[in-house]
């Protein structure tokens, strides 16, 4: 599997490899840590993952982390750590391209599954 | 010690906070990662990390991640991840503002210590 690439990796050149949303690509890995790039558009499913925290960058757009009792509006160039065990979800209005940081064995949809749940994410 | 802000981290405003070079600061804690942001201005020591990767990613202006063979030169949206135990310096002519995520445990002068070694960063 490949891990890195060897020289600068454009995050715009990668945002712009696809356009489907929730549906993440891995483009570095840092030890057992994958920086992912995802499209956030619409509504994620309500989920935790209960021995991780995960870190979300904002690099074009704004998007909404939801906790049950409050909101966390992201935008470009602003990140948020969601704690683990934290039930939340991620939505957006128009496409939000995001930079996620998590352990690579970290499922997206967490303990909830279901249709948005992303396998062997590609790396671009 | 603090780990994680609740709501929005701005990236802008943390580098605001201060100006010295090579004097990382933490933002966010992620698991038994950070994120750091550092000013990248002139030329660090050549170093390597033994035991793990190291990821750069530049918020704004121009920098040069130097091996001993080669030179990545990083713009902003632009990440590069360093492979463990492959010496290196960081470099910039002008101010850089680059994000680094890398095990809390890391020390920025790797092997080669010295006056640059930072001690306790704190978080902002």
């Amino acid at each position: 599997m490949q891990r890195n690439h060897r020289g600068a990796v454009s995050l715009a050149e990668k945002f712009a490899t696809f356009d489907q949303a929730f549906a993440p690509r891995r483009v570095a890995h840092v030890n057992d840590f994958v920086v992912k790039v995802i499209k956030v558009r619409g509504a994620f499913v309500w989920h935790r993952h209960e021995a991780t925290d995960e870190l979300f960058l904002v690099h074009r757009g704004t998007m909404t982390v939801r906790y049950r009792d409050r909101d966390v509006v992201l935008n470009a160039g602003e990140l948020h750590v969601v704690p683990r065990g934290v039930e939340h979800m991620t939505l957006a209005d128009a496409t939000c391209e995001v930079l996620a940081f998590e352990p690579v064995a970290t499922v997206n949809t967490g303990d909830a599954g279901g249709a948005l749940t992303a396998h062997d994410e590609p790396f671009v």
